[in-house]
């Protein structure tokens, strides 16, 4: 094995068990918080030595910073279903659909990464709180844009505010996740298809 | 001074500075969460001895039950103006401003105690996640409540189901509650005061 073949395989291991920390970060956040997040309890659940896990991550604040990355893109894969649905009202919709079905299925198994990490950090100014503010922009922007598509095809009313009727939908999301989670009653997730559903009828 | 005066002045000041101390306690508790309010902590925030501090609560888990009631008496104070309402919508309504006008003025710098705590929480069993969760329940049926009395006086449909709508209506509540703190932007709880009176709008 030539020295290049080994450099290589060893930075695909090292890109491999980067990816097995954070998937496994980005798990352990959604119970224990992003400032839960210690090297060394990541190191105990992933099985590596703290120092293994330094040489990844410089600093707690950029371990938090590429976990939230990875919640992110857990959370795109997991709306992918909802993006292939025709836009407009379908796709919210789908988006809607997708998102409860990632909560039910407790792919983070505290509930949404992102409500969570809100409720931790949104009075803690810094990085962190910010790369979760701009996911949440992000979304909602994604869903306003929806609306507007909607709205011009004439699936929802042009007197509609997408900025009000992205807010409310958004409410039914949270409050699913909230509820689900906190009286362990996938009712609450009927409650929100429901709501999404009926919301969408009342806007045309 | 007798021996009797002496020790009823001494509980009247255990009784103070218990207040003094779960007050702070509620209030750190929406910013480090329930698990952060460590004794030594507290007692730093209220410039007392840690061996001061042990004389009050037992233990740890004791502290933050004490510390949930503490919350629900200041959140119980604070919807006392929705309660003064007339019985059915008007309640309803009242009820939800009051919510949304204790999260605007940040009587828990962190927002809402309840929502908090049931995401810091709601997947770790015990008897303190059982406390908020009894809290919720309790607020849920206070609406359920007054929205079958609105029915019952015909502002509200008949046809409505009580628990979807208080779903939909507390998914608004927590929506404000976790974009006002994390955008730190007051049009959001323009949002849900529009939201609520248009739910209830739209429910007859």
């Amino acid at each position: 094995m030539s020295v290049e073949t080994t450099g290589r395989r060893r930075r695909a291991d090292g890109e491999r068990s980067r990816e097995k920390i954070l998937q496994a970060a980005a798990e352990l956040a959604t119970i224990e918080g992003l400032n839960g997040l210690s090297i060394g309890r990541l190191a105990d659940t992933v099985g590596m030595s703290k120092s293994g896990l330094y040489a990844h991550f410089r600093s707690k604040e950029e371990l938090q910073l590429a976990t939230v990355e990875t919640a992110s893109r857990i959370l795109a894969a997991e709306l992918e279903p909802g993006m292939v649905a025709p836009e407009g009202k379908a796709r919210i919709v789908a988006l809607c659909d997708a998102f409860l079905s990632h909560v039910e299925r407790r792919v983070f198994p505290g509930g949404c990464f992102f409500a969570s990490g809100a409720a931790e950090l949104s009075t803690q100014p810094g990085r962190v709180r910010d790369a979760i503010a701009t996911s949440y922009r992000d979304w909602i922007a994604l869903l306003q844009g929806e609306v507007r598509t909607a709205q011009a095809a004439g699936e929802i009313d042009e007197g509609e505010d997408p900025e009000q009727l992205v807010f409310e939908l958004n409410g039914i999301l949270v409050a699913a996740n909230v509820f689900f989670l906190l009286f362990d009653d996938p009712a609450e997730l009927v409650r929100a298809r429901r709501g999404v559903r009926e919301r969408l009828e009342n806007s045309h």
